[in-house]
């Protein structure tokens, strides 16, 4: 097993593919989508575009769909929900399918949609993400950040760190395929006990917090709350391992 | 003063300047520049193409004069000097000027070679790059790696932690600018007793390993070991500050 880090999806390389995607996107798309799953949502079926997304969930029975959706950190007029993983309760969503647009998560899980194996992990569910790597033990693995608006992000660099850090103490031998794996596992090592303040200083960490969105920061930077893996299963669409 | 780092030239903000841009390129432009002006070279000439450092260089009194470049990490065929830093001395710079062309270090000075303060940093040089800071108080400051080939590097980012790190310890305000500055001083935390092993890790340090270039990376991963710090004084054209 190979690992290879990428901090956002403009950084991947152009024309090839890993065996196995590993989409990252900690504030807030993929802790949510995981959430979802936990409390019983059926599937999460993500869109970059909201023409796209609306058009789609129009055609599912209205009892048996939730819209959801974030620009800048806000929820979208009409729908829903918004990002937050706080938001997703089994009242709310069991037996649902989760109609979900984010500004940056999505647009990770576009660029690698044809992998063979593409899974999206959070701090949340970072150990179901091991398990499953030292599992099925693909030739490649891209932990893909979804980042900022194209720039780099602390809360997604760390998840990728915190997943192969967990490898390692695990015992789960890979091969290191680039620089941003080693310092992805720096910055998990010196913040792995106080991550909730490594958030606040990140950049969307703040600008969640100017949104009164202090819990949503603390549940995110938790880690291993929940044993679900998100997985592709139809373009776009996402569901329990 | 507002600091920013960027692991790459093409990850930098589109139409927009920092008052001080500070250029890394540890593996081994930056070092190189640096310890040929502490042997006394007149001033380092920097070039993308080697054309361009042909044509300029052959206009030059042949006695006054030192040709010096590398293409993924190896010399250039006809040219004096290789790109690295051991080659620099006294005996062989003392009043000459080095035209240098190097893979990725030329093109991030390149990309800011309009700032209004322009210098070049290095591990072996940071203290001066801190001093420089904290004398001239630039209003923003970008730390600009070069990375390799466009991607992300180790040596680069740790440098940049370095300096932000070293700002810090001197009591020297800043703010930070972007998540990537947190990173780099996690980074450098992590490794500052160990750079060497570090860079043994870093690819492009196996890549100068495999060329049997040891000494060139013992000497790139020493703190602080001169006390000069080029700066740019005409478009390309560094000298002591």
């Amino acid at each position: 097993m190979e690992i290879f880090v990428y901090h956002t999806p403009e950084l991947t390389p152009d024309q090839s593919l890993p065996d196995c995607a590993v989409v990252i996107d900690v504030l807030r798309a993929t802790t949510t989508i995981a959430t979802a799953l936990k409390v019983g949502a059926e599937a999460v079926q993500v869109f970059s575009s909201l023409d796209d997304l609306m058009a789609t969930s129009e055609s599912w029975p209205g009892e048996k769909r939730l819209r959801a959706g974030e620009r800048g950190g806000a929820a979208v007029a009409g729908y829903d929900l918004g990002n937050s993983p706080l938001d997703c309760t089994s009242e709310l969503m069991a037996g649902k399918r989760l109609f979900l647009s984010t500004t940056n998560g999505t647009r990770a899980l576009q660029r690698v949609k044809d992998c063979p194996q593409l899974v999206t992990a959070s701090l949340v569910n970072r150990g179901a993400a091991v398990d499953y790597l030292a599992q099925t033990q693909p030739k490649t693995v891209w932990l893909l950040g979804s980042g900022w608006e194209g720039g780099y992000s602390l809360e997604d660099t760390v998840c990728a760190g915190a997943i192969a850090s967990l490898l390692r103490e695990k015992g789960i031998d890979f091969t290191v395929g680039n620089d941003e794996v080693v310092a992805a596992q720096s910055l998990y090592r010196q913040w792995r006990s106080d991550l909730l303040n490594l958030f606040k200083q990140a950049s969307h960490g703040q600008r969640l917090l100017k949104l009164d969105r202090l819990e949503d920061l603390r549940y995110c930077a938790t880690e291993d709350l929940i044993d679900i893996l998100p997985k592709q299963v139809s373009p776009g669409v996402l569901t329990a391992a």
